[in-house]
């Protein structure tokens, strides 16, 4: 199935010079999808030109002129810059120019103009952000991520339905578990806001699996993992900087002195096949959930290879009908 | 200067098998230090004849004949069972007879049977749970890890202040930094109990970086990191659980075959180098503060290196002043 996306090639601490390439690689791997390339004519023609990237009929190139910075505030970058190349690629959904959009930009402005523009599906109150996580069986999808920080119950039963609809559009599986993050696997443990979301969750029809752990993300114990922004967002920063810690410890003991550098060498090929488990960029791209649109996230630092995966996720979504099964659902628990 | 402390050697996964092997190790290293053996006589006398632990005046036996199991409830254990090696532990630190207690049992029973046994100290409302974790620079300590689910800013604050008594006892700093643990560097992000918090804390008198994320708890940016036990419950068992795969998919690597195997030969000494480094048996032993005396909580599943940690944590508590530094400052917090 064709699928077009829109992507702010502008957006990230890089900009064209991975965007395009990404953009690049996903056309080459991806025979039956075109892109829109949005941003400034005189930085993407150029890079365009360097990687032997063609602008034509599958990478059409839509001008705009502004940036939104990465520490714009959103409702600064919302109203004052409308032809951001943020704005104008998110516009291309809302048009239907693009059914998807991408971009590695400012998170907040994203979620602001999206919801600004595309507006909600019917039913949901606020996006989520949900990421997939590597775990010790596959992995996991967790929402949200920081997007609310302020939940009520209701919206974590929005989050279960949305993670289970996006489990469902990107990894092929019907009837995904969901799992409520808690401090206990015990119905009564939690704060009240947790407790009565797990009673909405057991009578919502959805496969809930029940109270689930911090730890239980990374052991892979539900398909879905639910808590709020504020909560999800500490988790997910927490484990950005325990990895770290523990690469960069793996590195000083490997570099310590000439004996542990032959070992280094000895050891290669199992460090090699270690850091590809590992490797974060195979994940990246985090979905704003709930809109009238599928618009995509990039991690902010992502390389090509990252920004790649963020758009081939963005036409997986489309593929499978994420909207779709969103608002089917949605309907489906309107009507119980 | 001399310290007793009191043992609940029958709490934890393993019991009497190390918690009488870790006793042991710890009166060999501090020759000031003696400690009171709480438990069945039956299974401690045995146990320190195995290790050849000498009953007497460093290490007094005090028995009690019921044991508090792992998934009791505590509001039971602490009504139903007056003579656990539990209760008796935290009796003798309420009678003076010890100046501390160590339990690696139920952690729920633990904090139930010490606020009810011991009560609050002054100005405090509610009892944390205070933990070390290695970071990129140090260590740095995180409080509440668990012991309270719905926070108002005012139990944040009184968090910060024994969190910093605890680092200036532990670690012989003055002035400790403390972070509030949030979604953003900047003053308007988060929930609203952590903005107020972060107000409150502004005009505390400690010395507060401001806000931090989950990875800097890792990075170490700051000597405390204050959250709600909800949020630190989670942020400590995905740190758990991710740490956990880390080191398996390593492991799994380096067993894949017999080159990979060869290369974990040659590379042994910078790996044990690293599994040194990341050990969280020497982080073990949790603060529970607030009480009026020192309660030191074990990681169930600890052993009898970790267990000994957790007794010599208590020890430095108590020699350091730890309960008169959070006394006093709570004075100073309410007369200003």
């Amino acid at each position: 199935m064709s699928v077009r996306i829109a992507i702010d090639c502008m957006g990230g601490d890089h900009g064209v010079e991975i965007t395009l390439a990404a953009a690049s690689n996903f056309l080459r791997r991806d025979a039956d999808a075109s892109v829109i390339l949005v941003g400034r004519r005189e930085a993407i023609e150029p890079a365009a030109d360097r990687i032997g990237l063609a602008l034509g009929s599958r990478a059409r190139l839509r001008e705009a002129a502004e940036l939104i910075a990465m520490d714009e505030a959103p409702a600064q970058a919302l109203r004052g810059k409308k032809d951001s190349s943020m704005r104008v690629a998110v516009d291309l959904v809302k048009s239907g120019a693009a059914q998807a959009c991408v971009s590695a930009g400012n998170t907040g402005a994203l979620m602001a103009i999206s919801r600004y523009v595309l507006k909600m599906l019917p039913g949901i109150d606020r996006p989520a952000i949900a990421s997939v996580l590597p775990t010790m069986r596959g992995h996991t999808y967790v929402l949200d991520l920081g997007a609310n920080v302020d939940c009520a119950p209701e919206h974590l039963i929005q989050f279960a339905i949305m993670g289970a609809m996006l489990v469902s559009a990107l990894e092929h599986r019907e009837r995904p578990s969901v799992g409520l993050l808690n401090i206990g696997e015990e119905a009564i443990k939690g704060n009240e806001v947790v407790k009565r979301a797990g009673e909405l969750l057991r009578a919502s029809g959805l496969n809930f699996y029940g109270n689930v752990e911090g730890d239980d993300i990374y052991r892979g114990t539900t398909d879905v993992v639910v808590c709020d922004g504020f909560v999800g967002n500490v988790a997910l920063k927490t484990s950005e900087g325990l990895a770290q810690m523990i690469v960069t410890f793996l590195r000083e003991e490997f570099e310590r002195n000439w004996l542990t550098r032959l070992g280094a060498l000895a050891a290669a090929p199992a460090l090699r096949g270690f850091k590809r488990r590992i490797d974060h960029r195979a994940y990246n791209g985090a979905s704003l959930l709930g809109l009238r649109g599928v618009v995509v996230k990039s991690h902010g630092s992502a390389d090509a290879y990252a920004f790649e995966q963020a758009i081939a996720r963005a036409a997986e979504a489309v593929r499978n009908g994420l909207l779709e099964r969103i608002s089917a659902r949605m309907n489906q628990a309107a009507a119980a």
